[in-house]
Parts: structure tokens; C-alpha cells; sequence
């Protein structure tokens, strides 16, 4: 029988690591059988928006954490394809900001081009993922939905790349089981129009909450309480936004927060992060992890210590997004093609601890940035992913976290030159405050829009 | 090894499994060791509230269902323990309709003073089943979410008690995905406040949607327009109360109806039933039915047909609940203990068959009690439950389903006298509509609350 590699979930993660085979295969190589399977009745990841929340209509975990009105919280031009840009795939230049819509498009555009659809199983969640020491191969039982039943394959190396944002981290605080108003995750979270003339108690201080706050201040809402637990942002908010330290208790509609303080709100949205989760795997192939720049047991951040033909996509922290999973999905190909050669446990182990170490020295979004840096650097030359130059990306980086930190209401109105192409992104034609179509048609094609 | 019993929840049902065996143990006989996996952290199924909606903080999807505010919607006397009084556990007769927290308390009184705790393990979901057909065992895989590990443990028996109100039926609709404003499933229904001022859509015309419509109205909502798909309710409604036919579409916050006409709303509760969910179990072992007074495949209601040593609690769609269980409970313990010897493979077939005809025959609710009642009728001289008068609880039901139909929105108001003691309830010290406050100490000891 022929080699045989699974793939767990068809997201930015698993689409890249079927466009690495894809593209070896192009180029004359001979490939292994890949098999992808996905949950969910598209692909696209987190990027296919959902309605749900909660459980989908199969019962399953609804995967989707995205809202309407998201538009790119980083630039664009940190997270291009590098043997797909922009350009090629719109046909012209377009601003550095796009809403989910757009940049969905964009992910999608490269894998149907490739034609690989047909290596995705959908409505295919993974129950159990077995191995056996005896033979060296993996079997997997995975649900069809459509069907209403389970079966079970074999395959010599698997891939996870389920994600690790959809899972939601859901603290407890006092009182919380009897305020009188809307109490929610980020991960449920849909649109902010269920907010509009509200005030709002945000808990977290990370990415979800800032934007969180920033789409429903836009659509309307009438004030914005922070609760961050180590650190306050360093963003100029508008006036009626208020900082807090961490949440106390809830008493009614009255927050209490550990300085003493209070505050009256109608609605609690729990900024707090996301689970790593991977109910399918037992326990000495599960990865676990917080939300890190760099998750443990795993070798160049995609080989699992403890077993050479387990990989894992997409695990890290993340300011690298979609060229990081290429990067690491090329890297995963050549291990199973056989290009890289795994050293000794030794070394593994060694450099495993060496970049736990640098880890170890993070001390502010610069040195995260920088360290994701290092990390692309010491991937890309391994493989024949086409190499761009990463000191710019790192720079516009830190280019965008200045953007933001001078205008957080505005940074997405400033447009930044491709790193592939050379040119410049065209201004958005609204400001993004402004913007409050979020569709694909309004962003591309505003005349049509406006002709309507 | 002595006989080994697994029961896979500790809701109602499975908190009869527990009392059953400890009931004949009490009594003298010898009983195999059991052990209960339940999930939550604490027993009590989905009488257990929860604030939590969606996953939970290990990741697994909540079970609960149940909200703030909700009494019970039949009479206590229907579901009345008969080895367990109401009068016994609260010491005095009280109202028929009590609150989720007084039913909860009544519950866990048996089994806390069973002594049955320690048979349960608690964050425990059982993650996998399997049955070997050479040993004729089950092996439980089990998540320990404390520990966060899994382990495996051999069974003789299995008892699925893992309720079928958890998982909700999501239907689509047409532009539901961009509705401007909370979209939800009863399930994750949790206080009426959010709603306070509101027009609400709701989906649906059976216990959940009539429940959340009455709480909603009870608590300051504007309006509530219900959508059914197949009938109409025929309960007399407040002026601010409108039935629609199915739901066709929704285009920003207008609904659209099948017979054309429309309404505006802010919200929309999809009222519209649960799925039968066993993601533990194999397609073999696993019941697939809707919410039905008869599931398939199951003699008497609890053994699996095609393996003996499997069994369900509780899978009936329910006007019998409490004692119900127990009836089930006390039968399928005698099973094991061999008290009950299961007749030929021909025989359970033909028994399943009759039911099954038997159910195609009820046309109306009053039919669906007598139904149910006949069953009771069946399970319960087979066992040592205590019998009780059942035509009288068939009758109740009965006067129930009038009092409803005379007065949806006062039928809580009424009293009833226990079939098991022969006393009559008294009167509640409030109007259901005017009761806001659903605590214990509310219901039990009113004069303490308002001394406070
Ligand atoms: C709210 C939010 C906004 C974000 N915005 C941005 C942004 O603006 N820019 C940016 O670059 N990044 C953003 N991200 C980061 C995002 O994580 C990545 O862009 C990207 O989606 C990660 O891709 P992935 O494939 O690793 O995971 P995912 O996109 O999560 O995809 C994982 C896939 O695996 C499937 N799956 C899961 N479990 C199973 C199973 N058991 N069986 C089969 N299939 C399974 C899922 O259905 C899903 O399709 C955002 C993240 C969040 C949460
Ligand atoms: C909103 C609502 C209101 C209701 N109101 C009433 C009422 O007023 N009166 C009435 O008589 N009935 C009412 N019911 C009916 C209710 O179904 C029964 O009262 C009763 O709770 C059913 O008991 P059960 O044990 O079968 O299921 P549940 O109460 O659902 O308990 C099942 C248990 O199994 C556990 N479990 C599930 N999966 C796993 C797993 N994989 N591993 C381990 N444990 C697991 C769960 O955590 C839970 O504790 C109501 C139902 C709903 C949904
Ligand atoms: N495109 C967009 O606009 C957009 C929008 C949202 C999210 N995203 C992406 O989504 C991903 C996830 O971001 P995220 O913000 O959800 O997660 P995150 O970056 O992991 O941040 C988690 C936040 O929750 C806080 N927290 C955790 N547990 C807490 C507790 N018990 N009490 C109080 N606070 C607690 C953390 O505080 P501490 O600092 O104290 O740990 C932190 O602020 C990121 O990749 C982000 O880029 C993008
Ligand atoms: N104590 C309380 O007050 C209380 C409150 C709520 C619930 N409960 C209990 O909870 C249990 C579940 O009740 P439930 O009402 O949630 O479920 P249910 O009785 O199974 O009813 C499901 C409802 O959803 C409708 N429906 C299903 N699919 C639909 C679709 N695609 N489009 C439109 N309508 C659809 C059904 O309509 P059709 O008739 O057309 O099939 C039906 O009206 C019951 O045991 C009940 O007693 C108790």
C-alpha cells in the first residue's frame, strides 16, 4: 500500500499543508496519498464565518470565533503568500485592511486553483486518532456527519491542524451566575449590533478584546469597561472607554473590580482567551499547551518529540500567520518526503530546549516579533519555500504596533508596500471607522455597491 | 473479578440506577459494584444549573438546559418518587408547582441520604465506549478533566444515562446569519432580563417555546411573536402574544412568514428541540431516534435489542419523568441482578413491535399519557418499586393539560393532592406571574426572605 498522511482540518494550517504537496507533486515529485478531513461543511477554518454558536447542527463544537465586521487586525502585506500574493490573486493592489470576507477569498483562491478540493472529506469530524507500536501506523475514526455514521482509516503519518482559537477559556467570577444581561465568551460573539447604546464589560486585554470593544464602540455602543488582569493597554481610547484592573465580583449589574472600584453594565463579554483542545488525540500525543510563542515537545514548533510521524500546524502564538503554515507545512512535507532528515533524539531534544530557552527571553511584542522572526528564518531555507525578506516583515510589525499604538481608532486606514511585489497597497476608499459594510463587494467593488 | 456496572451520567436517571441498586442492597441482596461517570463537577443532570453556555471550562459542550426563573411545568404530583415523598424530604406538604432549585433539592435529597456520592466520579465524561465480542465486556475510556488525563476501565454492563434535552436542533433559516441582533437556542436560554423590553421571534409551539415565551413576558418583554411549524398552541395567550406559521426568512429584523405576513423583531429563540447525542457510543450501540414517546430498538424502553448488557434510561419523550426513571432504573436493575430473565430474541422483537404499532396509534396528548401510563403499567409489577395509583396520575395529567388550556399564564397557581400521601398540596404564597424571585429560601420559607 502506499504511503498515506491525514490531515486534520482544512484552515489556513491544513490548506497550506495541501498546497505543499500540491506544489512538489507540480514540480515532478512523487507525493504520498494526503486526506484531509474537516468538521465543518467548507473549509476556509475559522475564516469561513458562522452563524452558530455553541453546538452546530450536528452536535459538534461549532470551530467558528470570527464575527461579521472583522476586518485584518495586522497588515496584510506580514502574512502574503509567498508563491501567492495579493496581486496575482485580485488582479491589482488592494488596501492594507481587508474584512474577513476579502481575505478569505484570498486563502481560498490559492487551494482551488490547485484543484484541491477533492483531497477534503467535509462534515468529517475526527473522533480518535490510535497508534500502534506494532505496525508504526496511525488509525483514525472519524464521524460522517451527513451519513450518521462512523469508520475508521489507516495512514502512516497524520497532521494536526485543528486550530487552537476555538476552544474558549471561560473563568468563573463571583456573582457572574446571576447578573441580569447578556454574559458571553469572544468565541460567541457575532456581530455587535446586540450592543448598540450599551455598556459593556470587557474582560481581557489581548486582541479579542480590543477588537471587541472596537466594533461595538463603532456600531454604537455606549461605553467600554476594561478588566485586564496583568497588564492595561497602552492604546488612546476613546473617551468613553475606561481601563479597570481585574474583575472582583458581579453583584447584579454592578461590577467590582480589585481596586475597589465599580462599574454599572448591561452585558459581560469574557475576552479571555482559547483553550488548546484536542479531544481526539490520547494523552501521550496530545499537545499541551497555553497560547504561546513556543508550545512544548514539539521540534522546529511541528514534529512531535515522541513520535517522528505525528506533526503539529499552526500551534504557536501568532503574529506570523498564513506564511508561517506554509513555512511550516513545507518543512512537514520534507520530513515525509524524505528531504529533511531528522537528527538524533539527542539534538532533538537539545534544540527543542534551545528554543525554549529564547522563549525564555521574551519581554515585550518586539522580542516576540523578533523571535517568530528567527523561527521563519530558520525554516523557509530548509525547504523550497520561495524566500521573502522577513527583516521587513518584522519591521513592519513593529511599523503597525507603533500605528496602533498612536491612532488604535485609525491604524487601519494606513496602507504599507507588498514585501513580495514591491508595490504600494492603495488607501482604503472609507475610513475604517467609517466602513460599516464589511462585505466583500463594498471593499473590492464600491462603485457596484453604491450603483445598487 | 466481581460484575462490574457503569452508568454514564448522574442525572435523574442515573441517580435512580444508583438508588436502585443501593435500594436492593439494602434489602439484603448481594449487588454488583457500580460506578457513575458524570461530567459536571456536581450531580443533579440538568436540574443542575449552570451559567455556562456553549463549552464548558474543560472544553466540553454544557450540558445544562435549564434556565433562572423556571418552575416546573407539570404538576409535582406526576413525578412524585413513590419510595420518596415530597412530604418526607421537606417535612410538610408544599405547592405543586415548586421552582428548578426546590425539584433539585428534592432530588439529590434521596441520593444524599443514600449515601450514594461516593459511587460517582465527578468531571468525568466518558469519551469512548467499546465492546469486545470475545469477552463480553465493555472498556470505558474516561477523561479525567481534573487530572486531565484518560483512563480505561472494564464493565460488564453499561447504562446510558445521559439525558437527550443537551443537544440543541439548530434549523437554518434564510438570512438568520445576518440578523442584527442575538440569535439563540433555548438551550442556551439562561434568564429572561436580557429581553426585558424586547420583540422576541419565537420558533417552535412545544414546552421550551411556551416556557421562554411565559418567562419572557413574565419579565418585561414587549412582545412575543410565535412561529410553529406544525400546530398552532391552543392556549389563550396575552394580547401581546401573536402565532405565526413557519418562519420562511429573515431579511435584517423583518420575518418572514409562509402565509406572507411579517413582524419586526429584536431577538430570535429558536424554541426547537434537542438531537439524541451519544458521541461515546459506536454506531452498534448507539440509539438513533428522535424525540418520541417510543425510541427504537429498545425492549421495554431500556434494553439495547442487540446486546443484553447494554441499556438506556430516560429516553422517552416524557410526561412520566422522576418515577418514570426509577420504574426504568429498578427494571434494568433486576435484569442484571437476574431477577428478570429476558425472553427469546423472537419474543423482544415481537415486544418491541407492539410497542412500536402501539405508538403509531396516539393521536393526541391524551393519548400520549394513556401511552406512557401503560407502560409504567408494564415496568413496574416487575420490579419491587413501590406501585402507586397510576389511572390517578394519567388523570392528573389530564386535569393538568385543562388547566393549561384554561389558563396558561395562572395554571401554576394550582393545587393538587399527592397520589402518594393522599395530602393536598397548599396554595403557593404567590401568583406564579407575580413570583420573581425562584430562590428556595423564596418558595420554602418565604417570612425569612422578606424579614431579611
Ligand atoms: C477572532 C479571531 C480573529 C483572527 N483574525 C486574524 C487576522 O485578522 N489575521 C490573521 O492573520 N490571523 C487572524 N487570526 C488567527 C487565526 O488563528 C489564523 O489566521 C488561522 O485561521 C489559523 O489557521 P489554522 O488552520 O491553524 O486554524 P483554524 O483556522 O482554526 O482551522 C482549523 C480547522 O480544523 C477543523 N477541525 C477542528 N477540529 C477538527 C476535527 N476534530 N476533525 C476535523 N476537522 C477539525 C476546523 O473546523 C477548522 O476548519 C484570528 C483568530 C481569531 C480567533
Ligand atoms: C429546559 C428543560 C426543563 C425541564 N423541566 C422539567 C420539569 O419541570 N419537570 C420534569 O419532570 N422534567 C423536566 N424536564 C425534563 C428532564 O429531561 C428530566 O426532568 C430529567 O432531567 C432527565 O433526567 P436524565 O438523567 O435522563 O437526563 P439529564 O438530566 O440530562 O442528566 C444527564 C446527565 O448525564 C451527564 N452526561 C452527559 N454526557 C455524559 C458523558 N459523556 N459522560 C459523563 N456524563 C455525561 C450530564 O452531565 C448529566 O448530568 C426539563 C427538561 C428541559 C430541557
Ligand atoms: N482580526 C482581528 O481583529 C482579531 C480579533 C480578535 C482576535 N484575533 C486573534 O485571535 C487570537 C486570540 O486572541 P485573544 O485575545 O482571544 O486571546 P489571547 O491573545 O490569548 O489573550 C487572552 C486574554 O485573556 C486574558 N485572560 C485569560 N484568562 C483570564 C482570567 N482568568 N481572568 C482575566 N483575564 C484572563 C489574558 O490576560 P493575561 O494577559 O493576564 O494573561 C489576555 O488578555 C489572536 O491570534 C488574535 O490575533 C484577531
Ligand atoms: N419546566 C419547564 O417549564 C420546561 C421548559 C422548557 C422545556 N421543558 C422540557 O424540555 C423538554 C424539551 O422540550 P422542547 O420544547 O425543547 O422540545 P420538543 O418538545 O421536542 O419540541 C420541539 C419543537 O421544535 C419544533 N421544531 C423542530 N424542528 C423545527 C424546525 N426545523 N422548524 C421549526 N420548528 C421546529 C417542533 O415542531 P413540530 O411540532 O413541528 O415538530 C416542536 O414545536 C420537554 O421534556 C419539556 O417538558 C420544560
Amino acid at each position: 500500500m502506499s504511503i498515506r498522511v491525514a490531515i486534520i482540518g482544512a484552515g489556513p494550517s491544513g490548506m497550506a499543508m495541501l498546497r505543499a504537496f500540491q506544489s512538489a507533486h507540480q514540480k515532478g515529485a512523487e507525493v504520498p496519498e494526503f486526506v484531509c478531513f474537516e468538521k465543518q461543511s467548507d473549509w476556509g477554518g475559522i475564516w469561513n464565518y458562522t452563524w452558530r454558536t455553541g453546538l452546530d447542527q450536528y452536535g459538534e463544537p461549532v470551530h467558528g470565533s470570527m464575527y461579521r465586521y472583522l476586518w485584518s487586525n495586522g497588515p496584510k502585506e506580514c502574512l502574503e503568500f509567498s508563491d501567492y500574493t495579493f496581486e496575482e490573486h485580485f488582479g491589482q493592489p488592494i488596501p492594507s485592511y481587508p474584512p474577513r470576507a476579502v481575505l478569505h477569498d484570498y486563502i481560498m483562491g490559492r487551494v482551488e486553483k490547485a484543484g484541491l478540493r477533492a483531497h477534503v472529506r467535509f462534515n468529517s469530524p475526527v473522533r480518535w486518532v490510535d497508534y500502534s507500536e506494532e505496525t508504526g501506523k496511525f488509525t483514525l475514526t472519524v464521524k460522517d456527519n451527513v451519513k450518521d455514521a462512523l469508520y475508521s482509516e489507516v495512514f502512516d503519518y497524520v497532521v494536526v491542524a485543528s486550530g487552537h482559537f476555538s476552544t474558549p477559556n471561560v473563568p468563573h467570577f463571583p456573582g457572574i451566575e446571576m447578573f441580569p444581561g447578556r454574559v458571553m465568551h469572544a468565541h460567541d460573539f457575532r456581530a455587535a449590533d446586540e450592543f448598540v447604546g450599551k455598556d459593556l464589560l470587557i474582560v481581557g486585554s489581548s486582541y479579542s478584546a480590543e477588537d471587541i470593544a472596537s466594533q461595538c464602540y463603532k456600531y454604537g455602543a455606549k461605553s467600554i469597561t476594561f478588566s485586564y488582569r496583568t497588564r492595561r493597554s497602552n492604546f488612546k481610547w476613546p473617551s468613553c472607554f475606561t481601563e479597570k484592573p481585574l474583575l472582583e465580583k458581579l453583584d447584579g449589574r454592578v461590577a467590582h473590580f480589585i481596586d475597589g472600584s465599580t462599574a454599572e453594565v448591561d452585558a459581560v463579554i469574557l475576552c479571555t482567551g482559547y483553550l488548546h483542545h484536542y479531544p481526539f488525540l490520547p494523552d501521550d500525543m496530545r499537545l499541551k499547551s497555553a497560547n504561546r510563542m513556543n508550545p512544548p515537545d514539539l521540534y522546529k514548533g511541528v514534529v512531535w518529540e515522541n513520535n517522528h510521524k505525528l506533526f503539529y500546524l499552526g500551534m504557536q502564538d501568532q503574529y506570523y500567520t498564513f506564511n508561517m503554515f506554509d513555512a511550516q507545512a513545507w518543512y512537514v512535507r520534507d520530513i515525509i518526503l524524505g528531504r529533511i532528515a531528522l537528527p538524533a533524539d539527542e539534538t532533538i531534544a537539545a534544540d527543542i530546549a534551545r528554543w525554549l530557552e529564547k522563549e525564555g527571553t521574551i519581554e515585550t511584542a518586539f522580542d516576540a516579533i523578533d523571535f517568530q522572526t528567527d523561527y521563519m528564518k530558520e525554516l523557509i531555507p530548509a525547504t523550497d519555500y520561495p524566500m521573502f525578506d522577513l527583516d521587513a516583515v518584522a519591521a513592519l510589525f513593529k511599523v503597525w504596533e507603533h500605528d496602533k499604538e498612536r491612532d488604535i481608532m485609525g491604524y487601519r486606514d494606513n496602507s504599507y508596500t507588498s514585501i513580495m511585489t514591491g508595490n504600494m497597497a492603495p488607501p482604503h476608499h472609507t475610513k475604517w471607522l467609517e466602513a460599516l459594510d464589511d462585505s466583500f463587494e463594498a471593499f473590492i467593488n464600491p462603485a457596484a455597491v453604491a450603483a445598487e
